[in-house]
């Protein structure tokens, strides 16, 4: 079974319609939600569904797009909405598709704003929709100033708590950026790699050692970096930084074989869960191989280092074990 | 020939006492730079000859600390004061031990100010002091706020025209980071990957064909996360990304053998230039190798897909080619 952690919804247009009506207006007054049929839901999906068979993926899970959950808007209300109204688009998906799609919830995190706020959607989406797992933006300021505290900061306890409660892995992904010089898709990138240091400087794993995270994109910068954070590290007397690493999960998100088999040898297959954000920025065919470049399990299948038993783990035993609120039936496991 | 084309000062400590002093009292009223004794500078500079002995480097450019360069400090007369006199320090070093060092420039950077004003200081260290390079913080902010113009943008064109007109490479660096979430060490990282990707979506090399680019630290992010760019720029009809990427230059300051591979792979050797920091961040032993992590040679020389060519490149080849104001006698060319 190949399972897909890292996907986003492509709701239908009205959808954003509704987005830009209500940013337009800064929400206020608030004009209620629209009603989107069914109809229009199913033929986003239907496009949905036949890129996962294109491709052979079983089951993927869906969340909010990063780069439009506007977290840094004001005022935080319309940010509330458009959170809860996306969730409740992604569960009538999971709905309708049952076979191909589970939902991971975005949150409506605003900066400044006490993290609490965000748990009455995140227990909705876990108790109400079903979800099996959560979209966390360690950037709410989306780029601007100030920057927000590091998730390894207790700002984020209150979530983390929650989290390791409810038994939900966290998607660490950003959102949009605002400044000019570095694209939302570039600054998904910066932010791993700042989530990850922050969260392995820190005392978090030692307060919350069940907590499950997983970092998007093959974690940033970081596997390529390690040689710089090992020194950093050992001359500041610090626990090994590879042994620290494996705190954390990595999705397979990463759209060059090389950088994938450098992921694999320095995160190794335990740690790293199939991830493609199809369909997304690498939706559009690789020249090289011919295929698209989200069409990752090609790519995995031909590193030749990797054991039946890895693939497995990264295609679907490493999700099982994870996502404990996956509930998959028997039908689906072929 | 071994050269190390990124190295820092060691400089005495009466230098940063005089930094303490002078930014303590905000270099209002200044207070004259302090004399350095010949000796003072011999000291800490035996130490740095004795480690590029003991690595076998022949020749190391050096510059000042980037870490330490507090571009973002107001007022800016401050940071014009301090990266003179340690350009001068620098100057002095070389002149000390010429058959090991050349002068790489800082420059008096300071958020809002134009370009226009590190040009003296720029020229100065070229014509007069006979440094080689420039080094150039795309982050004079240092992760504050408002973020800069990319260096793509043309507030930087001044300062490009200068380069090209004196033919000097400038190696892209960034200094201190204010966000307490973000270490200087990994904000060199993502500012590395700003760098590159705001000055490959730019019409910089149109306008500027001639001019000189070397990124620090083998790129940030860049070269592990390929495939997501050559998507997005595919995606967007733009030049192939490894097309666009040979327009910029690399140092192999990347302490380990996995990520100098998948770097080799994806810049190639005619744009990778020997760099190591040596001492610095990585100047603490490898645990799996023994020697020191910024030790790089051994590492490059163990990467058996490489020619004798190919090192020959990166060890010296490249940098006489880029850096056209390096003299190089024939006793230091064995």
């Amino acid at each position: 079974m190949i399972i897909d952690i890292h996907g986003h919804t492509l709701a239908p247009p009205e959808v954003y319609q509704f987005q830009g009506r209500m940013v337009g207006s800064r929400g206020n007054p608030f004009a209620g939600f629209p009603k989107i049929s069914d109809e229009s839901i199913h033929k986003q999906l239907k496009k949905h569904v036949g890129l996962l068979q294109s491709v052979g993926t079983d089951l993927q899970f869906i969340s909010p797009r990063p780069y439009l959950a506007m977290h840094s808007l004001q005022p935080s209300g319309m940010v509330h909405k458009w959170t809860e109204f996306v969730n409740n688009i992604i569960a009538r998906q999971v709905e309708l598709e049952p076979d191909y799609f589970r939902g991971v919830a975005g949150l409506p995190q605003s900066p400044g704003e006490d993290i609490r706020e965000c748990l009455p959607e995140l227990k909705r989406c876990m108790e109400e929709l079903g979800f099996v797992g959560v979209q966390v933006n360690p950037d709410p300021m989306e780029g601007g100033h100030p920057t927000p505290p590091g998730l390894g900061d207790e700002y984020w306890y209150p979530l983390y708590e929650a989290l390791v409660e409810l038994d939900v892995p966290m998607l660490v992904h950003s959102a949009a950026c605002c400044s000019p010089r570095e694209s939302y898709t570039l600054h998904f990138i910066n932010e791993e790699s700042i989530a990850i240091m922050s969260l392995l400087d820190s005392n978090v794993f030692e307060d919350f050692p069940d907590l499950k995270v997983v970092v998007s994109h093959t974690g940033g910068a970081i596997p390529f970096q390690m040689g710089r954070f090992r020194a950093w590290r050992l001359r500041a007397g610090k626990e090994n930084f590879d042994t620290a690493l494996k705190k954390l999960y990595f999705d397979t998100c990463n759209y060059s074989k090389e950088a994938l088999e450098l992921a694999f040898k320095v995160i190794g297959p335990d740690n790293l869960l199939f991830g493609t954000e199809l369909p997304g920025t690498g939706s559009v065919p690789n020249p090289e191989t011919g295929y698209d470049f989200d069409n990752l399990k090609p790519v995995i299948d031909s590193i030749d280092f990797l054991t039946e038993e890895d693939r497995y783990k990264v295609y679907e035993g490493n999700a099982k074990r994870l996502y404990s609120r996956l509930n998959v039936t028997a039908a689906q496991t072929k």
